[in-house]
């Protein structure tokens, strides 16, 4: 592979002024610039990415690190952040933790070594690693650290509002298919759900699920029900599948609220009733602040909480 | 940031010593590495990963190339691959063209800067620069060069097996939703269901679609159609939703068939009989033969193709 010296070697000129070409610092006339770039392009030579990070300090890489590829929450999340990032100049580079805090670290480690800008992370379960990492953070879905800069969605008022739903209709027989405790966002929707149905003493069955699997077969126990709110829509999906093919009618025997508003909550049989967040304005939003913290310009509001709102479609009676 | 001066100068050793045992090179005794550990410890020090990936060669990083976040298709093969990569010690970093060769060729010049120990890419749409980078490269769904590893399922053969069923049954009356004519996998799996049909003389109508909204209204179309193939999974299941909310029963008025087999396949209504790709061993083999290469031992074979099979579902009746 061609070097730097090879490069000025075969331009006629000193390597300093190759370098100065190449990152655009300093004086090079138009004519030695010329011959450079035919150097360059005649040798097929590639700038080191890595010694230019190193000497500018600036890798234009932004890390994302997201906990699943499989719910379709997080590569709809995904596509925001790197559409803005474009925008402004900067690749994402993208890894999945699968929910595993070891996979987190693992993460942080190489990302920093290989000196991206900054990272955004999407439900965090690392905290000191990006308190020290010494690199701009910004955290979606959950707070990590006062000094760190969070965007979330309002989940606790999304719960709230479902059960307003419930409230009008004046349900009583009500399951939540309820997230694990340890993501934040899912245990603030059932949080907010079930904090405003209990002022009017109505209470909560729960029932636990991440996977598909874990709602297999619920058919039958939903029959005992008249509405069922689900945590994510991605979980949505399997319990409209386990109604049609259990013999339980949607909406008529019971009714049922996802959470996420994916882009297959249009796409269900029948469309999915959700609360929806806005998925793309939040990915967008938080490269903008890591843009700025980059740039230094920190900004001064730590905390960015985005609204929600009940998106009716036919998995309900309205 | 503290650096490797302040960290030998915390242990008392030379530059060179902690060099040698940062890079596990050379021999450093055990008391002395004891001491730089708790340098690097008390320090807080992150060993610049770019500058070992110099001076190493290696960044222990591989670079996958989707064409999509959208369709999940991409993200179940990202999961295969990330999963054999883990087992071998790679990190993944992802990035998405959106099917634009102007961001497939910012993102192979990025990579390549930031030197990754090689490429996979799927549905590659540029050729020289993947020859010309200088890294291995393994190619998914298409074949860039003879040079060039790829690996595909076999696309031809998937749309023979959906004729040949479209045989057995008797129909008449097909409609194809049919790829972009630049996705070669697409173009391969009509060719394979073209082909086979007009050995016996029966003619396929062509419906253009790649998002959901080329699809919209399609079910007063199908009503006078016995059944349709569409060319994945992704906007088959748009299809779905259409005939429901237009009155067209499946499989009743209509059978249809999708590609792929995505994890949604197994979760619609009615379930999508789908033509089924190893997504998850076509990934795993991938990262196989991209580190070899990486190791310099390059496989002979630079073919790779996976078989197909119809999995029957309720949108068919059988």
């Amino acid at each position: 592979m061609a070097n730097i010296r090879d490069v000025a070697k075969k331009a006629g000129v000193g390597i300093a002024t190759v370098s100065r070409y190449i990152n655009s610092k300093g004086y090079v006339s138009k004519s030695v610039g010329e011959k450079i770039q035919l150097a360059i392009d005649e040798l097929n030579y590639t700038p080191n990415g890595l010694a230019r990070a190193i000497f500018t300090k600036s890798s234009n890489m932004i890390g994302l690190i997201i906990p699943s590829l499989a719910n379709p929450f997080y590569p709809e999340l995904a596509i925001g952040i790197e559409n803005r990032a474009k925008e402004l100049g900067y690749r994402i580079i993208l890894s999945n933790t699968e929910f595993l805090k070891q996979s987190e670290l693992d993460i942080i480690d190489s990302m920093c070594r290989h000196r991206v800008d900054g990272i955004i992370v999407a439900n965090a379960s690392c905290v000191k690693e990006y308190i020290n990492c010494g690199i701009p953070v910004v955290s979606l879905e959950k707070q990590i650290s006062p000094d760190i800069i969070h965007l979330s969605s309002d989940y606790y008022k999304g719960g709230r509002i479902v059960a307003d739903y419930v409230l009008e209709k004046k349900f009583k027989r009500i399951l939540h298919i309820k997230g694990p405790d340890n993501i934040e966002s899912a245990a603030n929707r059932f949080l907010g759900f079930k904090d405003r149905l209990s002022k009017f003493n109505i209470s909560v069955d729960i029932h636990e699920g991440m996977y598909g699997e874990d709602v297999e077969g619920i058919a039958e126990k939903l029959k005992a029900y008249e509405f069922v709110f689900v945590w994510n829509d991605d979980l949505a999906i399997s319990v409209l599948n386990e109604c049609y093919y259990g013999g339980v009618n949607i909406p008529k025997d019971i009714e049922i609220i996802g959470y996420d508003d994916i882009f297959y909550s249009r796409k269900t049989i029948p469309t999915l009733t959700t609360v929806g967040q806005s998925i793309a304005a939040m990915g967008e939003k938080a490269v903008d602040l890591l843009s700025e913290q980059i740039q230094n310009k920190a900004p001064i509001e730590k905390e960015y909480l985005f609204d929600v709102k009940l998106i009716h479609r036919n998995s309900t009676n309205v």
